[in-house]
């Protein structure tokens, strides 16, 4: 290979090193038996000098990592508490649960322990799950404005080749519906599918692909690009409030005045005027959605329970509502239109995220839609703990309490 | 505590139970003991029927996680692989790093590997922070447009005193400046503060919540709330682009032509060509910046160190960017203006969390410059890889190859 | 009428009026004849003490102001410029049209001249509408979230019946189908019209009322509120990008290159460099979409011929794309997707509206699809001047040129 | 001029034409006599066979529109109201006033009347102006990102010299800061000017572009971009809504619950449901702040005054905030951080344009604020009266009784 120099103004001190690089060494098979993951570990402390006792003491079988990362040198272990009961009236959820948070953050179980408490006292969180979909967004680029005006006009009528080709790749995917929109002379294409209880992007990435190619070999479209950027998979955007993307799951909870006094320390008016306040807030951050801490609770669930945790991005657009009843009591809403949650694939089936889950009922198939709202509901939870938080003026004090050893305030 | 119905229409179905609820049980000095996480882990096992062995092979001392996490009931654990060589030319980080990434997602490491290594071969990664500081943004409320306007115009003159009462709370915060915005007649004052080493966000609403006080005990303001909604702080904002939030971090690095097509299979238009058609996906979704996939590479190397997870929410919101340049190689750069990251408090000090910040020499005191630098350039990376793998086609494949045996796909 | 006084701090200061204030004379009938028209000019001329000589020279009939403004004084006046010949290959616009554009921006009018001469000489712009509808999002509110999700699953059912009540208002407008959107315990319900040549908020407001009366009288939904704010008129939103509203238009035309240098005095390179850069910027500030100046270009056009003026904030809402084609020459695009226009209706009937829409022969009926594709165009061009003079750095000498004699300068 | 082809697909049925394209005739010295005007107009009608006697019913002499417009054809005249009586309690303007309004959509003047009258009836509008600054935005591109920040840490130190550079370009233009942010390798730099009573985009356009030139020849940067896409005029953006642009506004008022019954029709209650119904459906929409209808008042003020209309797209921008007071009554607030306007340059001094802002006091130097302030109790006004009609179940009916008798409904 022969390289050529960079020459961009700022960049003439560099200098290309063509010489090898000192690659992780990957071993047979990429390495995942027990005594290459503790090779590659003991290369990398000497590479290092950095002892990795804790990431060596790694209980899942190095084998079973296979598949979900590479370059394995052990594994990384988080806090695991657990908060509850959480009283959910669900279509798929019902019951009561104890939900595991893995967290470093102090105070965050106690609190969303605190809003589920709460939520089970006021006779549970209702939820329910409006949409379940995931999308894929490729880009199909023309010559002209109306080659690709010609192409939207035609693509609805291949729908079903469309759907034989991508369902050809996968068990458990099947293409719902296509989404074309023009923007100049390319056309965005959303593929909507239904993905079982797999968070499903792999799956239907490629079923996508299959279909694009379909479309290529067939001369209705000169190329494309798999991903347009449309999607807002892993990355908040606003398109995911309107539109969803994964579960959109809503929970909701009448909480009686005496109970959020009791409980909250807090009337129906405070919680409400702190929605208020945070609206206004949100308003001229310019921010996806509206809520307090959809991100906290999300992530702790989703790292908990071997979830793809970049999803958290996008699973936290979402909007939380306060109102008062004619009651003067509360109600108390949480919307997320964009949870993208799995109970198989992924890390589901490893270690502690199997263990995780079976603690919700939510290990394998058929669970995606329980786990989903248990999310919600946890959400839900975690809203009116931090708004009560903000509202009777204790939140300072509960970091304080719960969060006091750390070395760095 | 007597408690009243909820009479919200729909809700009359719903029994508020003021027996006593199932409390996860919390023990002595909250039980952080050994045994009494032991205790609480068979409580919940009993109480699932779930056997949490793998929960339980916990190498971190329970003691430690007090301030961490409530109501533990051992760790969870991840997968953990190392990427790298990843040379970087930055103010902080200068050398050559292997960076450890805590994922579930098949292909993520194998993908961040093949930027880093480019990025090596092109003589590094430049990085640079321009801006740091953290935020919270109280909101002070008046009876009217006016007092409100008043508080605005004589805000600054108190910023002397609010910094001697700000900083009488810790030890690592200062107070650099507060900025006054007014909406109707509320007045919401960004706080801006330098917090050392540490993500700081406890720090400094402790340290803001003294301020406030300190403006209301005189009579300046009514009231405040000490949670406006403005701060973006784990949540997505389209101010974190213009505004920033924690470390401002910029990497960038010009690739050669013939270096992208050895290690990356494309040539430089078509990487440009790659952004460009992802640019216009972000505009028509309302996205929150642009870029492939920040929150993979910033969710694994944050859960790995011990960061404050949900971060990636605001710390995900950045700008790639690729260009030829006028000799017809590729700049390419990634611009994160709310890396919020840090190398003492919350969880960096733990077990695992410690060694992975050691792996990159960032453990401890004076060193979360390093360490937002590493993250820019491992972001860097996997943009490069990433607009790759779409240019050349090859996305589906490596994701069949290294996540092939996911029982969901 | 009793009243009580605002207490609210701040406020003490005011006294509330309650004897009679000067209202604006109104006159029999509304006072829309030319002696009540001049008797209230006349009443405000004493009111204030200044002259409106100009107000008063109104050549149009003051009794057709009826229904299109309240307590008319007469009529403001603006100039009005011709740009052209802009040579369209659309559906509906095909030849050659000068536009005229009432403005007070000095070069505006040259500069869209400008780009109208390139696009001609190019061979035309290319124009589609995509889709062609107009939107009311009705918030109807439930006790629950269980209740809010029934009427989710049970509105389609729905449907007939809701465009028998919904039609029943109007003859022009169609009822196409309805979205819910549940957000905690309430469902955004967007209706989708066609409304023909018309703007046509008030006919389908007027329908979409009906047709939520028609759901509380069959105790479907407890009640609704017209406007939830989810519809973005005369407001810019994201969801506007993707989900359009009103037309979606999109224009392009292949500009080669010899023809942007002689024309445009830029190369394509160059003009793809400026977009590339605006991008960056859009990016950074959380724009709603990427264009240079959309705004300006509708705005003088929507003056000159009686378009509803606000609806400027939705229509400018979309993205222009500059690419390199792979000859050389440059592909420049805008999308419009919520280009909400009308030939009849509103203001379109009066004196200089009527005039100027027929110059483009869009005047009444069967109309509003060719005007639609001609403002597109306009854009187009004005986008292809306006980089071309950041391009080349003659934005500034030519806005000298053109706009020279301001005072304030 | 040799043309090449246009090669792209699609486009390959274009026939370029070079012959003389038939051009709009400027006459001598761009024609701006009577009779040149005149002439204009009548090759308009030849070209078109439309009669343009309305558009030539013109009271503006033709020569006061150089500066204004190019090809110059007459003007147009749109229907103006009068609305008022406005007590306004600002800093700026203080009184009574009657507000111009130019407009065709029926109801708007008697909304915005019966806005008005309720806050005159209330003790007035309080109105406060928090910035009052313009901006440019330049881009300046590095060879590498470690080149683009050491621009960052020095162009502090040339503002004084920069100050000089730009100021040397117009007399009322004032430098007050720069704040660059860096982009990859890219920096941003917004300049923040004052600039007197004029809009004065063109001014600080010019000022602006010296202030980069001296940097260029000094070496300091290598090139740069005059528009980054950074600035938002004319265009809407999130950053608008936390940084201003032009004039930040802000106009309250409290509003009796006695009152609002009588008024508006509407409890205070109801209101508040009305804002808060609007806020979550803004919220789903991802718009831009929070309002009702600022572009409606704003766009009838702007034509009636000689704004630069097109300004309404950033303009509209803000935040509208109701909330109950302790007491029962209602606070209602409009903030609009970027309220671009003029009472000298641009159309200021034309015609009807001068005689309308005499309407309220405001025409010439000096008058700029007051300017501001009266429209931002405009906007307090249209919210307040919209509201009203959405709560209280009017807005049909109203629009029924006053926009009737459009034949497209």
């Amino acid at each position: 290979m022969k390289l050529v120099r960079a020459r961009a103004t700022g960049t003439s001190d560099w200098t290309p090193r063509m010489a090898p690089v000192d690659l992780v060494p990957r071993f047979q098979a990429q390495g995942y038996g027990a005594a290459e993951v503790a090779r590659r570990r003991l290369w990398v402390e000497h590479k290092t000098g950095v002892r990795l006792d804790h990431v060596g003491a790694c209980s899942i079988p190095t084998e079973q990592m296979r598949g979900n990362v590479e370059n394995p040198i052990g594994s990384v272990q988080m806090p695991l508490g657990i908060a509850g009961p959480l009283l959910i009236r669900g279509e798929h959820a019902r019951g009561t649960f104890y939900v595991p948070l893995a967290t470093t953050e102090g105070a965050l179980v106690r609190s969303y322990e605190r809003g589920m408490v709460t939520l089970t006292r006021a006779g549970g969180a209702t939820t329910r799950i409006e949409v379940d979909e995931n999308r894929v967004c490729p880009a199909f680029i023309f010559g002209s404005v109306a080659d690709a005006a010609r192409f939207v006009e035609e693509i609805d009528g291949h729908l079903p080749a469309l759907c034989v080709a991508a369902e050809s790749t996968t068990r458990h995917g099947r293409l719902l519906r296509i989404e074309p929109r023009q923007v100049g002379r390319e056309v965005i294409v959303t593929f909507c599918y239904h993905t079982g209880d797999a968070q499903g992007m792999n799956m239907i990435v490629k079923a996508t692909e299959r279909a694009c190619e379909w479309l290529v070999q067939r001369g209705l479209a000169p190329s494309y690009h798999i991903f347009s950027g449309f999607s807002s998979e892993k990355r908040a955007s606003a398109a995911l409030l309107g539109a969803g993307k994964g579960k959109t799951v809503i929970a909701g909870a009448c909480l009686p005045a005496a109970l959020t006094r009791a409980c909250l320390h807090a009337t129906p008016e405070a919680l409400v005027r702190t929605w208020h306040r945070a609206a206004i807030g949100h308003f001229l951050a310019g921010a996806v959605g509206c809520n307090a801490q959809f991100a906290n609770g999300l992530t702790a669930l989703f790292i908990a329970c071997g979830q793809d945790v970049a999803n958290v991005v996008n699973a936290h657009a979402g909007i939380t509502n306060f109102e008062l009843t004619d009651e003067g009591d509360i109600y108390a809403s949480v919307t997320l239109p964009s949870l993208t949650v799995a109970t198989v694939g992924g890390g589901t089936a490893l270690g502690t995220s199997r263990e995780c889950l079976s603690l919700l009922g939510c290990a394998g198939s058929g669970n995606a839609p329980r786990f989903a709202e248990i999310a919600a509901a946890t959400a839900l939870a975690g809203e009116i703990s931090m708004a009560a938080a903000i509202a009777s003026g204790e939140f300072v004090a509960a970091h304080e309490q719960y969060g006091r050893n750390r070395p760095a305030d």
